[in-house]
């Protein structure tokens, strides 16, 4: 009997722990849940045999260390900045741990202690990153091996939603972390073009988008995509130091990001600017606010705020947030208290890009691969993939970041996996199995080949 | 015999320290100054007798208790976010302490500790912070005292260079810490007009600015201000909570601001963005790696990027800074390590901007207050200080820094001052003595006053 301590039962856990559960007579394992809610984790263990819901607090040293002590196996499904107190007690007591967050540079500080104990740390086991790197590895080794040599790569993910669900001019709804969604992007994101480095700051990183126009798995799909923070590091991890074009990119559907990039303009993504509870404050108000203009906002105000960054198509997109109307702002939810206009815009989102509970979410992922072979011709690889929900809480998301994580999970108690220390999915002992058992979950790339 | 201690003898302590020293004979006053670098501490003591330099490690406890348990008084010239230990030292020995730097909330934390210990802790005892508050609160409070209702109160202030040592088209020299000119604006800023909260977003702070032609000691200056981060908490500090119209802002030459837009715009202002060393590379192809076009920086394309926010006269700034040279990025001061873009664009500045041997640099402030007096009529006072600066050590920001600090020191030590805790310079019994005594070095504002 192997016990697998799943930390957070939150919106990505519901195809993880229906894996685990799934597996769990036939590998013999018994699947321990904890959450601070006790109803979310009983939720998605629905009295399974094999498996126990319980209250859990991360912050409380002594059962996170009861915990850990008796798990072979920690999943955790906690935000990024709490892994660490986790992977240290994982590692204290010769216990593997899973994440699907990208690594912190304090956890690569773990890897030679880890390594030593024979104990795994596997991080960046979801979706993006996860799925992606598992997939480019598995092209860019085979080419490596095959002794082409990469010029390009560009990786690009989306969680959207799905074309028949699409029924607001945004083209998105919610499918994972909202607030992560707003506060997207902030700083300068940086790639390589042709040899030469590339920076967007904040201030035009949804203007400076890039289209791609596709068709996966029959599906049309008119998409554009925003640079990511980092695109360089991904240059040691992926063993393509020299390449001369790498960037990873994020989808959304055409015409997203210029509606976005109203809101960057007028300041409402800031998380550090406080809002001071106003009676009655509408969001128009607390839009006029951040207009220069000493009028209120109107369409033709927005225009000439905007320039030629606006047109009507993007202004149906504001319009249609209510953000006009005197819809009012909800101090009561912050007890009145100062909360930040980034957290005001999300409050407004949250309701108006609601995935309902029949709505189908999609994710999209394409690598870009330009290399010249062995026979120095140079040929094109574009691996796709597109994955769509079933519902609002089986969605694609949850399905493509969790099962990585599950399979993973198997993998490493199966003893399947050799390497110890800090790890990602991008070695092959790992990405040849994980690849092959998600396409029995219609997880597919589809493969297209050119000489260029 | 009373000890002063001084930590730190950089730029703003020239005026501090010889005000010490002028008055110790006098004072019966022993100043001890340390610095990391002695050569730094010795030239500014330059062996008077009542006076000795010595090196000084903050962050070395024994030291650092050694020095404070032997003086009567500290004056913190280190980094704001440095003054803590030096605060929570002073309180445990009961030691009183003067700073130029804004108060921290940690530092606030400590007012009814000291209160109740006898110790004052006083802030924002420079210029800007500083005389701003002791010149504001002079008249704020005469209006109150004569049953008057401010509306309106702007505040405005700015190192400059004085015109006639004004020789680049910038119209600007460092006369103060260079770093926090490069970072300046960062986040959003914040103010309220007309009983309405207005905010402006860093992406267009440097174009959104006010023009302020005046004249100021037959000084005629045609000046514009950017907003600062936060106007508004000192509606509190100030006694105005429910004024109408309150705007903090930062004075520059005009035309300054809209150049400075390019360098936010482009993303050079960034301090987290990390440029990796590459041999011989230069200004302009640093330059190149943040325009969004593949062809290479020219005037051409500088204006196409920027559009309405270009002209000649902004052009010819930029272009005078040497970036469309072929200038090389010095990556051997910082031993080949990766540095942020905004450092390297300080590097820049540092060399173009200095502040020559014979150089005077100007302070200039001016309040506008509008106020409805007794009779119910509506006045208007406009308050304005010019200093200039001898040359570049005895500066007009070191003058303006240092004396007030200089001054309510040997205030605090003749015990003039009765109020204990966390102070500000915005009680009478400090900013009266304060102005008189800066009167007799011509630090005098001008006041005009009319009906509106």
């Amino acid at each position: 009997m192997k016990t697998i301590l799943v930390i957070g039962a939150g919106r990505s856990t519901s195809y993880l722990i229906k894996y685990l559960l799934d597996n769990a007579a036939k590998e013999q394992w018994m699947v321990r849940v904890g959450d601070m809610s006790l109803e979310l984790a009983s939720q998605k263990v629905s009295n399974h045999p094999c498996a126990h819901a319980f209250t859990f607090d991360v912050n409380n040293e002594d059962q996170r260390i009861q915990e850990i002590t008796q798990a072979d196996i920690v999943i955790s499904m906690l935000p990024a900045t709490m892994h660490m107190q986790v992977a240290k007690a994982c590692l204290h007591f010769k216990k593997h741990l899973v994440t699907a967050s990208y690594i912190s540079n304090e956890m690569r500080t773990l890897h030679d202690e880890a390594k030593q104990a024979g104990v795994i740390l596997l991080n960046e086991c979801g979706l993006d990153p996860g799925i992606d790197h598992a997939s480019a590895m598995k092209v860019i080794d085979k080419i490596h091996h095959e002794q082409g040599e990469l010029t390009l790569f560009k990786s690009y993910c989306g969680g959207l939603i799905a074309p028949e669900s699409n029924d607001n001019p945004w083209g998105y709804k919610f499918s994972w972390n909202p607030k992560n969604v707003v506060l997207a992007g902030q700083g300068t994101s940086k790639y390589i073009e042709n040899g030469k480095y590339k920076y967007i700051p904040y201030n035009r990183l949804f203007i400076q988008t890039e289209k791609i126009q596709t068709k996966i798995n029959n599906t049309i799909l008119n998409l554009e995509a925003y640079a990511n923070r980092d695109s360089l590091s991904y240059r040691t991890t992926y063993n393509i130091p020299n390449i001369a074009t790498m960037l990873r990119g994020t989808l959304r559907f055409e015409g997203y990001c210029k509606a976005w990039n109203v809101f960057v303009k007028l300041g409402l993504t800031d998380d550090n600017c406080m809002i001071e509870p106003i009676n009655g404050l509408t969001y128009k108000q607390l839009i006029d606010s951040y207009l220069p203009l000493k009028s209120n906002i109107t369409k033709e105000n927005l225009f000439a705020f905007m320039g030629d960054d606006m047109d009507d198509e993007t202004f149906s997109k504001i319009e249609w947030l209510g953000i006009l109307s005197n819809k009012e702002v909800n101090f009561n939810k912050y007890n009145q208290k100062a909360v930040s206009v980034a957290q005001l815009l999300l409050d407004l989102l949250e309701e108006k890009w609601l995935l309902q509970n029949t709505d189908k979410d999609m994710v999209v992922m394409q690598h870009h691969f330009e290399y010249v072979n062995k026979e120095k011709h140079a040929k094109k690889i574009i691996s796709s993939l597109l994955v769509k929900g079933m519902d609002q809480t089986y969605t694609a998301m949850a399905k493509t970041v969790g099962l990585p994580l599950a399979i993973a999970t198997k993998l490493i108690l199966q003893e399947k996996i050799k390497a110890r220390g800090v790890l990602l999915p991008t070695i092959e002992e790992i990405y040849l199995p994980l690849l092959a058992e998600l396409e029995t979950f219609d997880i597919c790339f589809e493969e297209q080949e050119q000489l260029l």
